[in-house]
C-alpha cells in the first residue's frame, strides 16, 4: 500500500449534449459521467422533454439527476464550454452554426461538416449546404489523422462508424502508396445500434435476429466520405521509401492540408451488412498491392503509423479482430494478411457507439481542450 | 372441396445415415422423415450408441423410434438402397469406399471425393487420397451444375455451405465470361452451426455472441474447391454471345466434362467470417467485369441459367438476400448489382444445413433415384 | 426399395387466410403449402395489397404465386371451405361473424371467441362483445381437451401461445385434483415474435437483444383465459383415484360441458417475460400438491392424459424442455418434478407460432374436417 | 470551465487476481484497471501461463502489460495487499486458507466460505470443509447486509449471481416479516457467462441460442445459500411495525449476528433457467403476504432498506427491470407488484459478472479498505 500526497490542477468543463436520447447521445452521457474533467450540465432532446434522464434510461438512476430539456433556437448555452451534438444529418447544421458563432466548442456527430466541399456534401445528402463557410473551419474528427488541427478548433466533424473503421484500417496502405487507389473493396458488418433508436421493420427483433444481409451496396452515403479521406491520405507526397510516418509527438499530423489533396482519386466499393448483434462494426477490406509489396512492409507501415496511438492496436500476424474485443471501448483493432493470390486483406473492428461515435467525440473533446486524450475512455 | 380417386405408384427406398448425431446428420433425418419416397431405416454414430434418437434429440420424440447404432467396418447395409454420409473429412473415404463397391448409392457430405485431382485434395487436406480411382466415379453434388451426371451415379460428393453459396452465386458470371477470372473476392458470413456440434472455445456462446470476426483468410480449404469448380465453368467453351445456357430439360448439364477444364484458372480471395446466428450463410462476392458488361447482361445470364431451377431465386433489381429468408429451406437467393465504380457485386444466401449440406444431399438423392427433385424439400 | 400401387382418395379443401402478412398468417401459409389436403386459394391483408406474397416474403418465391387481396366487408369467400383468421383481438369478431353465417368453417386465432362468458371477455378486453350468441357455438381450439367438440364445429377459437403452454402443462394436475386450485404461479418466457410484426421500441433489436424482462405481471389478458380453462378442468367430477383420464379413441373428450364448470375456481399468478429469441415459449409453473401426492402419481396423470396425443411429449424424469427442441414443430414438451420443499414444478415448451398459433389452427382444421390430425404438421 | 488546485491523499493498494482467465477474473481485471486506489500487480491462472494478458485477451492490449503467472502453493504474495480469488468451488479453500494466515485481505468469489455451518456446506457441495474454523472469520460479501462486518475483515465470501439477485430482491420482505417464510418461488433467468468459460455442449452457441430452458430445478447449490441468508434476515427480531430499517450511516448493519439466526426457517423453490444472452440475471420471485399487507407497505420496506444504497434502485410503481439496464454496471434494479390474487411479485436484475461476481468483489474490497464504496464502479 502506497500513500502519497499529490497536488493536482483540477479542470472541469461544462458540456451539453444535444440529441441526448438517441443511442449516441446516451452513450456520450454514459462516457462523460466518468470523465474527470467534464461536468455534463445540460441534456437536450425532442423526446422525454421534462423527464429525468434516469427515468428515461434507468441505467442512469444513481448517476445523473439531469432533466431533459427541449432545444429551441435561441436557447443560451453560455454556461457551457462545449456541446456534443448527436443530431440527424441535415438538421444538425442549422442548429450548430449559430452555436459555433458564440465560441462554444462544438463536436458534431452528424455528417454535416465532414466534407471539404459543399458539392460533395450535396451529391451525398441531396441538399444544399447552408453554411459552406463553416466547412473550412471544421476539422474531421479522427485524431489519428488530424490531431494537430483538432487542438483548440471550434468545430469538429467527428466521423461515424463505417468511415472510422474503414479509414483507420486502410490509412497506412494508402498513405504509403502500398496499394492501388482503385478496386478497393470494403465489406462492412454492423451491429443494429448503427441504425439508430427509431423502431423500424428492418430492425424489429425477429426480422434481423438470426439473419445477415447486405443493404445499399455502392449507394451508401459513407462511401464518398471514405473516398475523400483516403484520397487525401493518398495525395500526401510521402514516397513509399519513407515509412516512418508517425512520431511520438502527440501533436503530429500525418496529413497534408485539405487543399493539396487530389479529391476523388481513391475509389472504393462499399457494401454494408446488418448482423444480429447490438454493437460493433467489422470492416474487411481487400486491396491490390501496388507492385511488389511484402506483408512485412505492410505490417511496418501499420506499426509505424499507429505507434503511440492510444486507441489503435495492430494485432500480431495471423490474428484477426473480433468485435467483442472492442465493444464498450474506444479501441480499434486491426488484423492484416496478404493472400497467396496477392490481395492485401485488412480487418478493422471498432465499437460503433464508441470509437464509431460518442467515444470518438470524447476523444476529440480531449484533444480540443488539451486533456489527456484517453481521459474518460480508459475502460478496457 | 375436391375429392378424387388417384392411382399412385409408391416407391420407397431405405436410407441409412452415417454420422447421424452431428448437425448435418440430424438435419438429414429431419428432412427425410417427411420424404414420401424414403424410409430412414438405420442411423449410425459414435455417440449415443444404443440410444433412441428421440432420446438423444427430443425433437424426434414423436417421429422416429430408431436406435443409434455404432458403425463398424463390415457392418452390412444390404438392406439399404442409399446412405447419406455425414462424416468428418479424411475419415469419410475409408468408410465409404467399401460401401460404393457393394452397389449402394452413396451421398457423401465430406470433402473426400469433391476434387477432380488427388493432388488438389492432398494440397488442401494434407493427406494422401486412399481411393484416387473413386475420384473419377464421384460426381460433384451440385444438381444445378451436374444434374445429368448425377442421375444414377454411384457416389455423390455433395459440396458444403461455403462452396455452394459461392459457386451458385458466381456461376453465371464465369460460365458466360462476363468477369475476369482473377481478383475475385468472396466475403462469406456463416452461422455457427457451420462449425459443427463439438463444443469449442470459439463457439462457446459468450465468445461468439455479440461478435463478428474473420478467420483463416486465404487459407480455408474450401477456397481450392471453389476455384476448381469455377475454373471448370470458366473453361466451358461457350462464348459470351450465347447466353442461353440452360434448358427446361431437367437432365441438362451446363458443364463440359472435367477433363477439358483448365484447372486453376479462376482465382479467388476467400474470407470466411463467423456471425452470431445459428444457421445461414451469406457470401458477398466482388468481381471485375471483363470489358463493357451491363447490369442487364449480367441479370440475363442469371435468369437464363437459373430459369426452371426449383431452388434458386434471382431477386429483383435492388433486392438483396437475407439469410432468414432461406433458413430451414433448400433455397438459394441471389441479389446482384453493379456499382458506380464498376464492380459486379453478388450476394448469395443459403441455409448452411440445408442447401449447404443435408438438403443438398437429399436433392442429390432425388436426382440419383429419379424422384422429383423437390421431394421432401418443399418446406417454405 | 419397395414399389406398390396404391389407390387413394385425395380430398382437397380450399382455404383462405385473413391477416396473411402478420407472423401467424405467414406461418399458416408456410404450413398449409405442405398440407396434402389443403389448397390455399386466397390471402387477405391490409398491407402489401396487390402484391405477390412471394414479393412480400421472398421465402415463398418458389412456392406460392398468390396475390394479397384487401379484405372488404362483403367479399365473397364462397369458393373457400375454410378460413384461418389471423386478425387482431376485438377487430376479429365483426369480420368473422358474417362468415360463420355463410357456413364456411372459421378458425379464429384471436381471443374474440375464446371465453364462455361475454362478461369475462369484456372484463379482459374492455369492450362489449358484439356477437355473444356465437360464444356458445365456438369451441376452444385445443384438440387435446376438446377434440370431440371440434369435429365439424363451425367456429374454432384457437388459443394462443401463453394459454396453450400453460393449460397443456397444468391440465393433468387440475383435472385430477392433484394440486390446490389457488396459489398457482405461471412464469412464462416468450420469444419476440409473440409480440407481433409491428415495429415498436420494446421489440427494437438493440432494446430486447441481450435482455430479459417481465411485463404486465398480474394484468395480462391471457390470465383470465388460462383461469377459465383450468377451472373447467378442475370442475370435472373425476376423483383423484381414477387416473385413467384418456382413451386411445381420437374422439375422446376429457372435459365436461362448459355449463357445469364452476367458473373462476382456479386462480393463477401469471408473469410473462420477453427473452431475446425469435420463437418459442417456456412456461414454468409452480403448484402446491393437494395433500400427499407423489411424483409418481403426478407423472402417471400426465402419461395417461397424453397417451396417444400426437403432439404432446412428457419428458423422462429429470429432463426439462428446451424451446429449441420444439421450434418449427407443433409439439409441446413437458418436464415435471417435485421439489424437496413440496412444490410441483412443471415446465412446458411450445413454438409460439406453431402450437401457440398457426400450427394449432391447422391441427384444429384437421379435426374439423376429419383429416388425420397430424397432416401438414409432421415436420420434426 | 473551473480550475482549482486540490490536495489529495492518494492511496494505492496492490491486488493480485487468482483465476484471472475465467470470466470473473477477466471482469475483475477490467474493473480494477480503472480503480483509482488499486494497482493490479499479479495475475494467476492455470491457463495462458507465461502469456501477456493482453495477448490472451486482446481487449487489454493498451491497458495492461501483466504476464499471467502459474499459481503454486508457496508462492509469496507479500507484495500484495489483497487478493481477489476467482477459483472453482471446493478448490478455492485450500489455496486461500494459507493466504488468510499471512494477513493479506482475501475476497473469495467461490462458495467455500459462504455458509455459516460446515454441515450446510457439506450437504450442498458434497465434500467435507477443510477449514471450518475460517467459516467464522469469513463475512458474507453482500455489503447491503453486512457492511459493518466487512470493514477490515480478513476473508470475504462474496456471493454469486443467483443469490445476490434473490437475496437483494427478497430481503426487505423477509426482514420485515411481510411475507410467509415458506412457499417462496424464485424463477431465475441467467445469461450464459454464468456457466463459466469452459466450452460445453450446453453452452455451445447453436445449442443455447434461440432457446430457453430450466435446469436443476430444486437441486441447485445456490438454494441452501439463499435460504440461509434469507433465514438470517427473517430471524432478525424487528417487528413489522418498525420499518425504518436502514440509516444513512454506511457502517450500518441490518443483521443480527449469525449465531442468533434460526437457520433454515425460510424455504424457497429455486428454478434457474438459461436464456440466450451473454450477461445478466433476472430473478422473478413470488411470495405470499403474511396477513394483510398493502403494496404501499411493501414499497416502503424496500425504499427504507435501500435508501442511500449506492447500487440498489427500487423502480417506480408499475416498472420492472430489464437486465440490459444493469449490464456492465454494479447495480441491482428491483420492481415490485402485488397481484389481484394476492401474491407479491418481485423482479430483481443484476449483471451476473458485476454485482453477481467481480463488481461485488470490488465493492467488498472498497468496504474492507475503507475506500468510497463506489470507487471503480461508477460506470453507468
Amino acid at each position: 500500500m502506497t500513500q502519497l500526497t499529490e497536488q493536482k490542477w483540477e479542470t472541469k468543463i461544462n458540456v451539453a449534449i444535444l440529441g441526448a436520447t438517441g443511442y449516441t447521445g446516451e452513450e456520450a452521457l454514459r462516457i462523460l459521467l466518468n470523465h474527470p474533467h467534464v461536468r455534463v450540465t445540460r441534456l437536450f432532446s425532442l423526446e422525454f422533454v421534462g423527464t429525468l434522464v434516469s427515468q428515461a434510461f434507468p441505467r442512469f438512476s444513481k448517476s445523473s439527476e439531469l432533466v431533459i430539456e427541449e432545444y429551441k433556437p435561441g436557447v443560451s448555452l453560455r454556461d457551457c464550454d462545449a456541446v456534443i451534438a448527436c443530431l440527424p444529418h441535415k438538421a444538425s447544421m442549422a442548429i450548430l452554426a449559430p452555436l459555433v458563432e458564440t465560441g462554444i466548442k462544438v463536436i458534431d456527430l452528424s455528417a454535416d461538416f465532414r466534407f471539404a466541399s459543399r458539392h460533395t456534401y450535396t451529391a451525398a445528402y441531396g441538399v444544399e449546404h447552408q453554411y459552406p463557410e463553416l466547412l473550412e473551419k471544421a476539422v474531421y474528427g479522427l485524431p489519428e489523422l488530424y490531431r494537430a488541427q483538432l487542438r483548440d478548433c471550434p468545430l469538429v466533424a467527428a466521423p461515424g462508424c463505417y468511415p472510422t473503421s474503414a479509414i483507420l484500417g486502410a490509412a497506412p496502405l494508402l498513405k504509403n502508396h502500398l496499394v492501388r487507389p482503385s478496386g478497393i473493396v470494403i465489406d462492412s458488418k454492423s451491429g443494429v445500434t448503427g441504425a439508430g433508436r427509431s423502431p423500424s421493420s428492418r430492425c424489429h427483433f425477429p426480422e434481423c435476429n438470426e439473419s445477415v444481409s447486405p443493404y445499399g451496396i455502392g449507394k451508401h452515403r459513407h462511401q464518398p466520405e471514405i473516398e475523400e479521406q483516403l484520397s487525401r491520405l493518398y495525395a500526401c507526397p510521402r514516397s513509399r521509401a519513407s515509412l516512418v510516418v508517425g512520431q511520438a509527438d502527440p501533436a503530429r499530423s500525418v496529413l497534408v492540408p485539405a487543399g493539396t489533396a487530389r479529391g476523388g482519386e481513391v475509389k472504393v466499393t462499399f457494401a454494408p451488412h446488418l448482423v444480429p448483434m447490438s454493437r460493433g462494426i467489422l470492416s474487411t477490406m481487400y486491396l491490390d498491392p501496388d507492385g511488389d509489396v511484402s506483408l512485412e512492409a505492410v505490417r511496418s507501415a501499420y506499426e509505424e503509423m499507429y505507434a503511440g496511438e492510444p486507441f489503435v492496436t495492430v494485432l500480431p500476424p495471423g490474428s484477426y479482430p473480433a468485435t467483442s474485443d472492442v465493444t464498450f471501448t474506444n479501441s480499434c483493432h486491426i488484423g492484416i494478411t496478404k493472400t497467396r493470390e496477392g490481395k492485401i486483406v485488412v480487418a478493422s473492428a471498432i465499437d460503433n457507439l464508441q470509437k464509431g461515435a460518442s467515444g470518438q467525440a470524447v476523444q476529440c473533446l480531449n484533444v480540443v481542450f488539451g486533456f489527456d486524450e484517453t481521459e474518460g475512455l480508459t475502460q478496457a
